[in-house]
């Protein structure tokens, strides 16, 4: 049994695109963070952190994007969104993962001049169609933080040719048209990111 | 072949720790940062983003701890360092490793009290002996981390006993004291965390 808890529009749609693309049964559990339900005792029972995505598996708690993101490719592997077999390619994926969530996931927070900085990297780091090789987890994740990012103000398009033509490709992808489609009648509730300790 | 690229008592000392634990024959170079050598257009040519760990592998180029580390355990199963078959610790290593990246790394350039909140839910996590299960490459990016802070300024040691603890059990291990020797003769030169764009 799977339980995702997640903010509509946050880092947890990545994980939210993952379940439907590999379509085991989960349950959704919206939460408020403008009410800060992330700090309500029972949730921080489950996440000390406080932060989403929270997926409990059999009830046991697995947090981070990428942890949830890895579980699920390596869990349905014939969904592909993992590369098996190729140790290179894996290391490229978990490289993707963790510049994404140590660099660019904290760039919007500073500012529009330092993320565009930010996202220039990533831009140069999106060699081809895909972030390494074939439709991957590092694609659900990159998309995620660019799709929010294309949505700021004060974001300038220029400069971005291929995360932009990447956000399409992955925006025609029915599991990420499901994620929006279900977020966004839950209603978004965009805010800047919150530290895990909640200060 | 395989080549590191490393600043001495940075977080590629986590890097450096997995090649001496997995046992391949490899090349370290050391560079200076305090020289900005990472910003030099040859090594940029190789890493864009101009940080440490780099590892080229038949010359081509590995960056980010979490990568590294996953690529060298996964290579090298005999070491031990990765939960083969069991996709729910594997899931909990990268949990760790990216809670590491983006929680806990920044945590010290934003200065002790920070610091010392951020560790707090790290020494939390902390739940047995080891990260997860037995010894693998979360542990070997934690004690990077925490061997770091406990040897910063202002660092108080109550309330770490699970980290303290820790840190000398990995300290323990021969590859850790051959990467320190290694590195001490070198030289450290700690400093803040440099952002990637170098600004």
């Amino acid at each position: 049994m799977l339980t995702l808890y997640f903010w509509p529009g946050s880092s947890s749609m990545a994980a939210h695109i993952a379940l439907y693309e590999v379509g085991l049964p989960f349950e959704a559990r919206s939460l408020s963070f403008q009410k800060r339900e992330q700090r309500e005792p029972w949730y921080l029972a489950l996440n000390p952190e406080g932060t989403v995505p929270l997926l409990l598996i059999d009830g046991r708690p697995l947090t981070e994007v990428a942890a949830i993101l890895h579980y699920l490719a390596k869990r349905c592997p014939e969904a592909g969104l993992w590369p098996e077999g190729d140790l290179e390619a894996q290391a490229h994926v978990i490289s993707w993962m963790s510049f994404l969530a140590a660099s660019v996931h904290p760039g919007l927070a500073r500012g529009p001049e330092h993320a565009h900085r930010i996202y220039a990297l990533a831009e140069r780091r999106l060699q081809d169609t895909w972030a390494v090789g074939s439709y991957s987890i590092a694609d659900i994740h990159l998309f995620r933080l660019f799709w929010r990012f294309s949505h700021s103000e004060g974001f300038i398009p220029d400069g971005f040719p291929k995360l932009l033509a990447h956000r399409e490709r992955v925006l025609a992808r029915p599991a990420v048209r499901k994620t929006i489609e279900v977020e966004a009648a839950i209603g978004y509730e965009i805010s800047r990111f919150i530290p895990p300790t909640g200060a």
